[in-house]
């Protein structure tokens, strides 16, 4: 590990996190939506500490806030750090916002040691990750990654204000600015995103950070299961067509394919139960199956072997069982020599490497469209996110920023 | 079996059903609630009946329409035959109904063939058995065998009005007459009654009519099962507290349980799962446990057995299992000797006798506690009741009339 004067100060980071927790719509939790008088305030708190950090700071067309802090030759290809500064309604104060702060830090970092790096490190805040206001996702990171759909201009949030009268609204009058926000694979050397984890592995492995191997690739199904009503009393048990014991039969089958192919996680999340009287044999059993894995390959055998037990029940059972596919994403794999350099930075630290998959979406999934992509997770507690609750220690958020400030010196570095 | 000139009219008793279903509140299936005018329509019909099969005909106290054929001994004790008049929302044809009209197809047989029996027999209509309109079954019955209670008197239907006031509405003005419809145990030799089974068993069995050794001791429980909710992406399987998979596991354990002590039946008829999202892990389930034997001691080793598996699988999920006792209700045992007059004269008929449980609550329920009961039923198209589609044949129902006749005459026969 690079020795040096200065290390990142944990306790700035933590104090930032908390100022920028009072960015809200809510008193309960954080609510930051996008270009609204909250996100506006946080951008200034972030403008302004990009600038004391020794960045030169403008906003994109979708108002993306960016901080460049130049390298040796500034026309070498930018290494991209960051994250996302909105949240969802009542959310918690790490998510998104870490990754933003710990990368200022790291700047601050290499410049309070004199540093000058190779590449260009550009410290990036994406105007929208979640896409709660506007039912879309990653609209900061799309921009950039030239992958934002201009249809997508006229989504409308519950107000009925479009994307293209909200950016009016702060002031980016020409709706058709994203264009310009675009980056090119050449103008890239990498996207590097700091992100709680929003998960319980780092915890359980007694570890406050780890590397992400990938981001899950996600398929979602609804099912149905009809069976045959009848009197709870007067249907003797053997002669039954119960939805609900064909739906038992099936969520325990699941969870065994689950557990024969970890760290495949799949998950029956919704069950309703019809006709739903105490004294009535289930007929109707409606429910949905999320299965998510980086490995394309092993989900499909997976859901496979699903549906195939699926129609062994019912045939057993006497039921009729649908599957219909709702949703299918594509994995992103994390970039093999950025995570080799990730898990470094790690060892250097405290020797135990962790690697995991990302089972939630971010900004890197779209960034992997233009760019290599790797992340590093940092642990909070009971795997706990998206509620008010969400905690991180000073110290987790210090290793993180460690692990970051050791990787983006590794990578701005020539060989 | 005793051979006479004149046989049961089954194509009369099937002609009669549908006559009575147009005494509805409902032009979609069969409602008739009690004390209403078209309950009043459907007392007017039957009283019409009676009287042309030679029966005085009075209404008790408490509605319950009564035709008496007087037997040799006017003072020996009543052998009563019947069931009930009222309906469920939107029913079938011949719940309740084919036990009354095959009553005074018995009576009206037995006069046409001259024959006069020891006892007097009195068909009964009961007023209320389904409980619909004022939230308290059995009303009729328990008003004869003297349990009615007082207080239910102030029992409101959905639009506030009491059974003291619709009674008054139909022109019994003094609330208390309920009182002079009870019978002493002195008075009545037994009560016979006749029902559509309400189940598949006789179907299955391919048998028009059965004989019912009781009706089932039903225990019911709410449950709930607390795990705990979490990213449907980010936890593993290994380590989630999924309260949906608790439930699987004890739904399935149930129907092992039930199976193993049949004809005990067990039903999970209501469940729910929070928060119900298709992303996120079940950390809620709240559901029922219907579970119904005629033996008790069976009964209660099943839900022990049940119990203690649940306090298993949550301690081996990391869950919380809380069992509520909602409702407990004693069985009731069908007379042998009566039982064994039944099955005579099901033999004489057919030769193949069905005794089955009924899982279902009747009138001989409430009448067991004042005389011995015995019930006689009859199949009825898959198994259905409680809605229109509610279907017994023309055939099924001579059928069962046929074993009505044969078995009243033995009952009111001196040895």
């Amino acid at each position: 590990m690079i020795k040096l004067q200065h290390n990142v100060d944990a306790k700035k980071i933590s104090t930032r996190i908390e100022q920028l927790a009072g960015c809200s719509s809510t008193s309960f939790g954080v609510t930051r939506l996008p270009f609204t008088a909250e996100s506006s305030e946080a951008e200034r708190l972030v403008e302004e500490w990009m600038k004391a950090a020794g960045m030169t700071v403008r906003k994109d067309g979708l108002n993306n806030i960016i901080g460049r802090y130049e390298g040796k030759d500034p026309s070498a290809p930018v290494l991209m750090i960051g994250s996302h500064l909105d949240s969802v309604i009542e959310a918690g104060k790490y998510d998104g916002i870490l990754g933003v702060i710990s990368g200022i830090e790291v700047v601050q970092t290499l410049r309070d040691n004199g540093l000058i790096l190779d590449n260009p490190i550009e410290v990036v805040g994406f105007c929208d990750e979640e896409g709660v206001r506007f039912h879309s996702t990653f609209l900061g990171s799309k921009a950039i990654a030239g992958t934002f759909a201009a249809e997508d201009l006229e989504r409308a949030d519950e107000k009925g204000i479009t994307i293209a009268e909200a950016l009016k609204g702060i002031g980016i009058v020409d709706p058709y600015a994203y264009k310009s926000a675009s980056r090119t694979p050449e103008e890239l050397l990498a996207y590097l995103e700091l992100h709680i984890e929003q998960g319980p592995v780092l915890e359980k492995e007694n570890e406050p950070v780890g590397v992400v191997s990938g981001i899950a690739s996600a398929t979602r199904f609804s099912f149905e299961i009809i069976g045959k009503p009848g009197h709870a009393g007067t249907v003797p048990v053997t002669i039954r067509q119960d939805a609900l014991l064909g739906a038992s039969d099936l969520i325990s089958y699941i969870e065994k394919i689950a557990l024969q192919n970890e760290p495949l996680v799949a998950t029956v999340g919704k069950l309703t139960v019809g006709p739903g009287a105490s004294n009535v044999i289930p007929g109707l059993v409606t429910g949905t199956l999320d299965i998510r894995d980086l490995n394309v390959e092993r989900k499909q055998k997976a859901i496979d072997a699903i549906l195939t037990e699926g129609n062994k029940i019912a045939k057993s059972r006497g039921l009729q069982m649908k599957f219909d596919l709702v949703m299918e994403a594509d994995p992103v794999y994390c970039n093999e020599d950025m995570i080799k350099l990730i898990e470094e930075s790690i060892s250097e630290r405290s020797g135990s490497v962790v690697r995991l998959v990302s089972g939630a979406g971010h900004d890197a999934m779209a960034m992997a469209d233009v760019t290599n992509v790797a992340m590093i997770f940092v642990r909070c507690k009971d795997g706990l996110s998206h509620h008010p609750d969400e905690f991180v220690t000073e110290e987790d958020m210090g290793a993180g920023a460690e692990v970051l400030y050791s990787t983006v010196i590794k990578l701005a570095t020539k060989q």
